[in-house]
C-alpha cells in the first residue's frame, strides 16, 4: 500500500529535506522517516517530490511511502504530527497507486521567492524574505523572462556540486508581482538544477538594479558560464509553493499560499 | 535636544520593551538605551510611545531620549544600528521640540492582531499568528464593533496588574478583514488597558465561533467582569502598527505595514 502525504514546513532550523549522514537528525526527512515509523509500526523510508536545500521552506512538499499497517486516515495524520516537531506538519493524507512515486510522477514544481524591497531594513520581515534595498525595476525584469521560459540549457544558472545528469530543463513558467514593499517571484519548471531558482533570482535582482543590461540577457544565459552570472541569493527566502502530478493521482493542493502576499 | 526614533522589532525573543529588574538584557529598552549610549557617550533613559508585552512585535514604535551630543542623523541611525541585535532596528530620526513626548503627546495607537483561519495548522505562519480551526464569521464580529467604539470602561477587557488610572477609554476605529486565510485586526484607541488588544481579540474569535450570541454582546461588555469575558490571545500574533502624533510634530510613518497582507 503506498501513502502520499501533503506537508508543510518551515526549513529555518535544518540542513535541508534529504537525510544525510552528518546532521542527520536536522534534516526533515529524518523526523519524517522516524515519525511516521513509530505509527506504522516499522521502519519506512520516504521519497520526496522535490527536494529543499538547507533553510528553504515549503508549502506544499509531497512525499509517499509504503506500508501494509492499516490505520484510519485521521490516525495517520494526527498519529504522525504527534511525533513531529512544531516547524514540519502533515495537511493530507492521499491513497496512490503502486505507480505514483513522490519524485517521477511530478509534472512540475513552482517555487517562490520573495523579496522585500525597502531602503530601510525590516526586522519583521528579514528572517522570510530577502532584504534589497535598492528599487527594482519590474518591469525591466519581466522582459528578461522570455529568454528563459521553455527548455533550455540553464547552465548559466547551475551551482557546482549540482547532480543532474543534464543541464536541460523545461521552465514552464515564470511571474513576478509586487505588493507594497514585498516582490514575489514564482518560478515553475518540470525540475530543477542545484541552486538554479537562487541563481536566477539573483540574475533578476541584477536586471532589476540595472547592473545587467537587458541586451546582454540573452547572452549571459546562452555563455553556459556560472562564472559570469549573478550570484546565488540566500535560502530563507525560498518556498517550494507547489508540485504538480497528472490528474489522475488526484493529489490536491488547495490551500492557498498567501504567506505575505 | 531631543530626539524621537522609529523603531521596528521582532518581540519573539524578548520580555517586552520596558527594562525591568530581572530579564533586563532581554527587554528591547534595554538594548536601544545601550546602544544610543554608545553613540551619544552618555547614559540615556529612553521614553516609548507604546508598550509592548513579552512577544508582541512593533512595526512602528516611537521613542524619544534627551542629549547634548551632536551628531549627524545618518551617524545616529547607523550608529545606533550597529549595536542592536538583528531583531530591533531605527527605522527613522526626528529632532522634536522639548515639549514632546513620546508617550504622552500620542494621541492613538493601533495594534493589528493577525489570525490564521484554517482547519489546518501552519508551521509558516505559526510564529507569527494565531491558528484558529473554526471559521470565523466575520460579519458577526463585525456587527459587535458598534457597542465597543466610543468612550466607555472596558474593565471586561481589563487583565489583572493593570497598573492604567482609568479603565475608561477612548477607541477610535475597529477593522477586520479578511484575506485567503489570514484575519487582521486593527484596533485605534487614545491608549489601551493591560492586555486589552488580546482580550478583544479573544472575545471576537467566541463571537466568529458562534461561542457568544450577538445579542449578548452589549450586556457583556457593560458587565464589567473580566471573568464572565474570553480568554486572552497569545502575544505572538499582536503587532504595534503606528502611534499618531498632532502633525506639529512631524513624525511620520510612510511605511506600510503589509506584513501578511
Amino acid at each position: 500500500m503506498r501513502i502520499a502525504l501533503l506537508i508543510e514546513y518551515d526549513g529555518t532550523n535544518y540542513y535541508g529535506f534529504q537525510k544525510q549522514k552528518i546532521h542527520q537528525s536536522k534534516t526533515i526527512q529524518y523526523h519524517i522517516d522516524q515519525s511516521i515509523k513509530i505509527i506504522a509500526n516499522h521502519t519506512i523510508k520516504s521519497s520526496c517530490g522535490g527536494r529543499t536545500d538547507t533553510g528553504v521552506h515549503a508549502f506544499n512538499q509531497v512525499v509517499h511511502f509504503d506500508t501494509k499497517s492499516k490505520r484510519k486516515d485521521f490516525n495517520w495524520v494526527k498519529g504522525i504530527n504527534t511525533y513531529l516537531p512544531n516547524d514540519i506538519f502533515v495537511k493530507k493524507i492521499f491513497h496512490v497507486n503502486d505507480d505514483f512515486h513522490a519524485r517521477f510522477s511530478a509534472l512540475s514544481r513552482t517555487y517562490r521567492y520573495v523579496i522585500y524591497n525597502s531602503k530601510i531594513y525590516s526586522p519583521l520581515y528579514s528572517k522570510y524574505t530577502l532584504h534589497c534595498e535598492d528599487e527594482l525595476d519590474i518591469d525591466a525584469i519581466k522582459k528578461s523572462f522570455v529568454h528563459l521560459i521553455g527548455e533550455k540549457n540553464f547552465s548559466s544558472f547551475r551551482s557546482s556540486g549540482c547532480v543532474s545528469v543534464s543541464p536541460k530543463k523545461l521552465i514552464k513558467s515564470i511571474q513576478i508581482k509586487k505588493h507594497n514593499n514585498l516582490i514575489f517571484i514564482d518560478v515553475t519548471a518540470n525540475s530543477f538544477l542545484y541552486h538554479m531558482v537562487r541563481n536566477m533570482v539573483g540574475f533578476f535582482i541584477d536586471i532589476g538594479k540595472g547592473k545587467i543590461d537587458l541586451k546582454d540577457v540573452k547572452d549571459l544565459i546562452e555563455s553556459r558560464d556560472r562564472k559570469k552570472l549573478s550570484k546565488t541569493v540566500p535560502p530563507f527566502g525560498l518556498y517550494l509553493t507547489k508540485i504538480t502530478y497528472p490528474s489522475k493521482y488526484d493529489i490536491f493542493q488547495n490551500e492557498r499560499f498567501n504567506f505575505l502576499s
